[in-house]
């Protein structure tokens, strides 16, 4: 016997030892530890949030600049209704309240599948959008890099999939170090920059060749398409609510408090590099970033501008990262719920839903290849899915507390599995959420509107679409639920007839083999040879003869040349003869030591199941045949048995 | 029962109904049909051939572009020698005398497989040039076109494909038309424009950005590499010492005839377009080949020229069609001897060799894809092939000449299954072909040199490496046959004990149809259950008690979720036991009714095929279980049975 297991695949080097089940790790972790678990999504975004609101005004003018500090302002004040609003939805939710889950529970079935969609897509953009403008930081310190940015975006992306394959451990270091790196560069680059200025020794940005002149006047429609550019920022603030389960109790009041914190740093750093921005009149271009020309002004081109571009790729990358935990996660949610395909659920040899990671990395680089990873061209794909979700979740909530309020006072209800009580600040609660909706639905429209002709088209197409693909995958899920069932039958197992077919090509070792396993089965069997060359069908009936004596070997012949056709043909004509036989086609199979050898045979089994996939009651047997090429000396079995 | 073939299956749509054996045609055919045939590939070259050396002395200057005709006139006396040496070939291989089976016979092996890989390149080759030729016809008429020529080539080869593997029906009036055409329309050509250079009316070409400026001086070896380009117009000569069984008798004198008239023409055209070329000061250019700058001068931008362009454009598409026809003939040639893969010698169900044309068109569109469809870029690397067989082929004639002299006159021998007589005049044939080969071996050695740097070393490796690849592949098949080979053992086909083991994954009308299928093979079972999820196991075990009592049920834990692992480890548990028993798995298998249902179950069976493909002695039976989601009301089969 030949053991495959001997070496260590390719695949355990790579991706490590498989994990038991029961190894999955859980803990709680403090209030630090997970602002920098969960924040770095929203945080990183302060890296092109910025420069994306830049690169519309610049098509006015350089001289309207000055406006990205009022939308900026305004994109401030969104984040602040919408974290009121999602701590509402950490207290109501303590296990957890996604965007699909809380559209799930109070608004039905559509609405949380077109959550989950707009959800599943965002996560993807995240990824592209992140790694393409960590690549971005990396060739504005080194420009030599700028040609081959395509590639180190898909590098980035094998890279962060073959990690996530292995499954990141939990441990919240991991993501504290980056982030904390992140957060005091970045403050420090404030502190430094608003000093520097306040003083005046803070100089204009030099040596930056400018992206756009001026080709429009300025609109209201490119001052909403600049605040939807800007709006960027606010992707991944959701992130907490989904993760509430990870904070230390009491939950939901840490997982409020981190939120709060969360959104207070990154409004301070939003709206302060867009004052450095300003101040050091920064100009979006193709080969520097914006974040790269505010610390070249207030750091000078040491080495401390070096490590604020080094900590900002990290934050990207920990941000996309992100996505890699969240997409199979929700992926899997959809996949156990029947709308997606089920393989989603499996976790893989390191606990890991490998298919939803491969998946995202797949159409995340398809992204990268196609945008050529340019931040500016993603920007329009980005943000409606997540701002959609904001909407439906914070509507959600409304209905919800509708739901409360019919709640007697002091009495206790269950609502979707919880328990809940009357709220008597229901109504302003409700309000708040309301507001939400509504101010989120509101950017979702502009946005869609005025990025509609930059790609906003294609995500409004797709939504709908693959809202519409997870309910025929639902349907047919419960189809075939419906006929595999067995309820109120009786499984009536009595033996049917069952006509044996030996396939013979040729006469040799291998199909010996098959024919000595359909004698061992104990049931009579017919030899078959389908005849595509004349020569080789007379010259395999001169050896079956001499060997086989007169034991009957049919002849199907096969002008046409096909393989399948004229077994098909036969097996058509015996069950019309006993249709209640079952038909068994023994193959003999030659299994080579290495794929480049099996190539050089026919390997003719593949055609042959699918020939028969749709032909009732057809079992087909493969009987391999190993060649031991390297062990011809010690075990030269030429006829085999 | 569901039978498939009720609708016509795509590809017979687009392949046309299969064709019977019995069906393949042969007709000789007369001398000027048969140069229809086999000229086009030769006479086509004169759509480039020129071009190509002016591309190189436009290196030194347009100052030297009359260094062309010295050139032309060099290559064709080069062409004399190797028309009266491959007539002798003619003569002596009246049943074809291709440069692989001359030197197969003569030289050897090593030889004759290194012959084959040379011309199975250069055919290649033939299609990427000629192909991006006419391409650049098209677009030297349509300048619009210009940005698509690399889509324009694909599409034409797809084209080419789909024709070839539908089977070109060996009519020599397609080939007759288009070939004509472009001999009427080129000695039209060079008629009018000889008449009107004489006449004083041929003015200079207008219009032209030309390619390249001087810088390099003319050096001998600019002027060789020069002659090297223009050599690529002798490819295809060799095509009529391929095809003498396509001639009526007596075939080789007609042979001999045609190929006299074919290399006339060739020579004709050949230095007359240079010749003019030369007069209307005709420049290299990215967007307008030579040969449309000879033709707009000589007719005008009327509709004499398109027609000119389209006769261009057509031969060189017959041109790359010759390499389809014969490129898959080589192949199969070469499988049958045991030196490719063996499914090259299949002839589809049009009776064409499908996998050799698929082969052919897959790489010739990689090259094109690679090369952008440019023939100065694909120049380098062609024609090495051809002459290395020309080499090859008339070495092989040489020795061929002292086998004969050996013969006594007035004897018959049996050469190579042919019956030879002594020549008297063996010694001054035998010169010619060494005369042959040794210029076209210096030529080879010299377009090696200087085309070396410009991709010329491509071909220089693979050469050798397919080769190599060859004899690798020849050795496979011979341990094969040696280890699949019956002789000198008797083949002892005593039944032996089998173990079957029926997995169940859940219970439901698929798996009861296989343990159905178990029950009526008669022999004892057991059923298997790898346990993944434990929460399943557990549901499982309870259905199981409920319907099939206490028959016993193996759950195989599966801790790091893998699939076949622990089959794997129980079935060489059982092998150890009982070493000379099979192990027989049975499967039940959904069958869906479409491809993206498939997709949406697991599909387990290739994981499990795939797993156990080294294990000697396990027979794996997949029992298909369909699902009708039509037949829903009519055929209702819960539980099947």
């Amino acid at each position: 016997m030949t053991t495959t297991n001997t070496r260590r695949p390719f695949s355990q080097i790579l991706l490590g030892r498989p994990l038991d089940t029961a190894a999955a790790p859980h803990q709680a972790i403090g209030k630090l530890p997970a602002l920098a678990v969960f924040a770095s999504d929203a945080l990183s975004s302060v890296a092109y949030a910025t420069e994306e609101i830049l690169v519309i005004l610049a098509l006015a003018g350089a001289a309207y600049f000055f406006t990205s500090i009022p939308i900026a302002l305004a994109i401030s004040v969104l984040l602040l209704v919408l974290t009121i609003s999602y701590r509402q939805t950490i207290f109501a939710y303590p296990g957890g309240g996604g965007a699909y889950i809380v559209a799930r529970d109070n608004l039905g079935e559509l609405p949380a599948q077109t959550a989950g969609a707009a959800l599943l897509t965002d996560y993807i953009l995240t990824v592209a959008v992140s790694i393409s403008s960590g690549v971005a930081q990396i060739t504005s310190a080194f420009p030599a890099l700028h040609p081959y940015r395509v590639e180190l975006a898909l590098g980035l992306v094998l890279l962060m999939t073959i990690i996530n394959l292995r499954g990141v451990k939990e441990s919240s270091t991991t993501f504290a170090i980056p982030t904390y790196f992140f957060l005091g560069m970045a403050f420090l680059m404030l502190g430094v920059g608003l000093f520097r200025w306040l003083t005046g020794t803070l100089t204009p940005v030099t040596g930056v060749t400018a992206m756009t002149a001026a080709v429009q006047p300025l609109t209201l429609f490119l001052i909403l398409r600049a605040f939807s550019s800007g709006c960027t920022a606010l992707t991944g603030v959701e992130a907490i609510s989904n993760g509430i389960t990870a904070f230390k109790e009491p939950r939901s009041r840490n997982a409020a408090t981190t939120m709060l914190a969360m959104s207070g740093i990154l409004m301070i750093m939003f709206v302060g590099i867009t004052l450095l921005a300003h101040a050091v009149v920064a100009v979006p271009s193709e080969t520097e970033t914006v974040i790269s020309q505010v610390a070249r002004s207030v750091f000078g081109n040491g080495p401390i501008y070096i490590m604020m571009l080094v900590a900002t790729t990290t934050i990207l990358i920990m941000a996309a990262n992100t996505s890699f935990a969240d997409f199979p996660r929700l992926a899997a949610l959809h996949a156990g719920d029947g709308f997606l395909p089920r393989q989603l659920t499996f976790r893989g040899s390191r606990l890991v839903f490998s298919w939803g990671i491969v998946g995202l990395a797949s159409i995340a680089s398809l992204l990268i290849v196609v945008f050529r990873a340019s931040v500016s061209a993603l920007i329009p794909l980005y943000a409606i899915g997540v701002f959609l979700s904001f909407t439906l979740s914070q509507t959600g909530m409304v209905v919800r507390w509708q739901k409360i309020s019919r709640i007697r006072p002091g009495e206790e209800h269950l609502l979707h599995g919880a328990v809940v009580r009357y709220d008597p600040r229901w109504r302003l609660k409700q309000v708040i959420n309301a507001l939400g909706a509504v101010m989120t639905g509101v950017v979702m429209l502009v946005f869609a509107v005025t990025k509609f002709r930059d790609g906003a088209w294609l995500v409004i197409l797709l939504t709908p679409t693959l809202v519409w693909v997870f309910f025929r995958i639902h349907h047919h899920y419960r189809k075939v639920a419906a006929e595999l069932s067995l309820a109120g039958t009786q499984s009536v197992v009595a033996p049917r007839q069952v006509i044996t077919l030996v396939m013979v090509d040729n006469l040799h070792a291998s199909s010996i083999r098959a024919i000595n396993f359909a004698l061992s089965l104990g049931q009579p069997w017919t030899a078959v040879h389908i005849s595509i060359d004349p020569e080789r069908t007379v010259d395999l009936q001169r050896k079956w003869v001499a060997r086989m004596g007169d034991r009957p070997l049919v002849i199907l012949p096969s002008p046409y040349r096909s393989l399948t056709q004229p077994l098909l043909r036969h097996v058509r004509e015996l069950r019309e003869r006993q249709p209640d036989a079952y038909i068994h086609l023994i193959f003999g199979v030659l299994t080579m030591e290495s794929y480049w050898e099996q190539g050089l045979h026919q390997n003719s089994g593949a055609a042959f199941r699918l020939a028969f996939r749709q032909v009732e009651g057809v079992a087909i047997t493969n009987v391999p045949f190993q060649l031991h090429h390297g062990l011809l000396a010690d075990a030269p079995r030429p006829g085999g048995e």
